[in-house]
């Protein structure tokens, strides 16, 4: 049995979405069982609705909640009793095999650090999201839990993001990718120049600089930066997502056979969007602590929340965990 | 009369796009005159082909071509008779009033530097490109002149390309944003920690902290970032543009009914690529150096060429070198 912790407060369609996506995920997987945490009356009231295997779900209460705006450290240290917090001090003590949650970003990165902590070896976890490509998907690593690294980071998120991609998605040896203003070994800034040397040495199907033009097209399978261009790299993909089709529905509104061709093709239109939908892909991983800690998307319908949990069950399953730390043990 | 120095041998549609483009920026402009650099003997050929206004336009013979992939400081240091660097000689010497070339980005801006020379006051020239936007256009600075930046120099840069956008784009009171992690005043790496606060008590429009998803739905005016990001921010979108078409078309062609649908929204479609094309804003400028030198894109077309042209004559008209070394003035 795979034991997964859901935090039932988190997120923009909690608790009713979240609650939702765990009936799902018990049914079609019968080797996991679930603790639910969050307000016991509104979650036991949302339960109600469902027929799920009562053996395999349990509610565990807690009275508060991290709302998405709070400074993540503070409200991690301050709320003890919030989903999220009581939710990663089961999983701290071992009373669960990996947490996900839709809530804050920040206080899950928090919250990660310390409370799960670090595992050894590991210089800084990394926040890694799955994100469509046009042949795919890569894990992008890191996407904002440290904005600032050093080259050794780097290099580190290249080997965790290889054993996920290996372990949890299949993928037979990823490419590793150093995100780079150009594909030339001389190129890059201060610190893309001696990651670049690093990652290169390293035991990794490392392919070399990757321009961000490449990104979108899957160029690599594990994209490797630091968290702050892998923060632009992340929204800017969404953002155009989002301003594309606005300006392609202007266009189709212009003339009536416009429309009409919209109408007509609109379930590839839509398609496509499912293609562009990140909460196909399942969550962002933080790769580097002692467990599993998986971060849906905010907006995470109950397919969404599924999806995640399938994530965090392969994800233990294949004991990525201690896969990392014999990795990265090698290094020191 | 604005004189223009244009490179007739620099990108890949190098000589005859670059020859046609001049010819289209004579005619819809009177007040221009064109000086060709390039090999005489090709370039007199190409020019036979087109009727045009011979008083307004000249050939500079030059023996030489700095290929796109030479290292940019050694080629313009040693290929001392390289269109490229006679054009950019002449503008030096005060023979022209601005420089148009498709070449090597590498090249105009190490020749940019080393041959124009950056304006007084100026810590380092930035190349801006003008990107599309879901609401018309932005300008990213810098994309890739500085991979390393200073705080002050974010700074500048904010300046620089506010009075492009006021001056040349007539934007009034151009919204200057800072890329970040997020929105929030206290968010950032080291870098746009300090940068914040310094174009925060600058005299500019600052609209602060503009995260990479809110870019291409035009959240600002002038996009203010270092060289790297800036980079990575271009490059994405393009990346993006090419990736999402490229799905798109997949899609219709699953079934014979998207493809009639696809059939009568392609101009609709059509209208699209065209806004997302970037050879319809003109070129990249390389802001801070004592004279106007546009980059055109690599794959410019006449079209592309006459836009560049253009903006090279606008530049030049509302003296924006002038404006930006007095404003630079006041803060030393």
């Amino acid at each position: 049995m795979y034991r997964i912790i859901l935090d039932a407060m988190g997120g923009d369609n909690a608790p009713k979405a979240i609650i939702e996506g765990a009936v799902l995920a018990l049914e079609e997987y019968p080797d996991i069982q679930i603790q639910l945490v969050g307000d016991r009356e509104l979650v036991e009231k949302h339960l109600a609705e469902y027929a799920y295997d009562k053996e395999r779900l349990c509610v565990v209460h807690a009275s508060e909640v991290i709302e998405m705006a709070e400074p993540p450290v503070n409200a991690v240290r301050t709320k003890k009793d919030s989903s999220l917090v009581v939710g990663m001090n089961l999983l701290a003590e071992g009373k669960g095999d990996a947490f996900v949650t839709a809530g804050s970003t920040g206080a899950t990165v928090a919250g990660g650090t310390l409370i799960v902590r670090r595992a050894k070896n590991v210089l800084r976890p990394a926040l890694a999201p799955v994100i469509p490509t046009a042949t795919g998907c890569a894990l992008l690593i890191d996407c904002g839990a440290n904005v600032d690294c050093k080259p050794e980071q780097l290099e580190q998120f290249g080997m965790m993001g290889s054993i996920y991609m290996r372990e949890v998605l299949g993928i037979q040896n990823p490419r590793v990718g150093l995100v780079n203003n150009g594909a030339e070994e001389e190129k890059g800034n201060a610190l893309t120049k001696e990651a670049y040397q690093l990652l290169k040495k390293a035991d990794l199907n490392f392919v070399g600089n990757v321009e961000a033009r490449d990104l979108p097209l899957g160029a690599c399978d594990v994209i490797v930066c630091d968290g702050f261009v892998g923060n632009v790299v992340m929204k800017l993909m969404e953002g155009c997502a989002v301003s594309f089709s606005t300006m392609l529905k202007r266009e189709f509104m212009k003339k009536t056979s416009y429309k009409i061709g919209a109408v007509l093709a609109k379930p590839a239109l839509r398609s496509f969007k499912k293609q562009m939908d990140y909460t196909e892909y399942g969550g962002a991983l933080l790769l580097g602590v002692n467990s599993g800690v998986i971060k849906a998307h905010g907006s995470s319908n109950a397919k969404a929340i599924k999806n995640a949990i399938r994530q965090a069950r392969t994800f233990t399953q294949q004991g990525t965990v201690q896969l990392i730390k014999e990795k990265l043990s090698q290094l020191s």
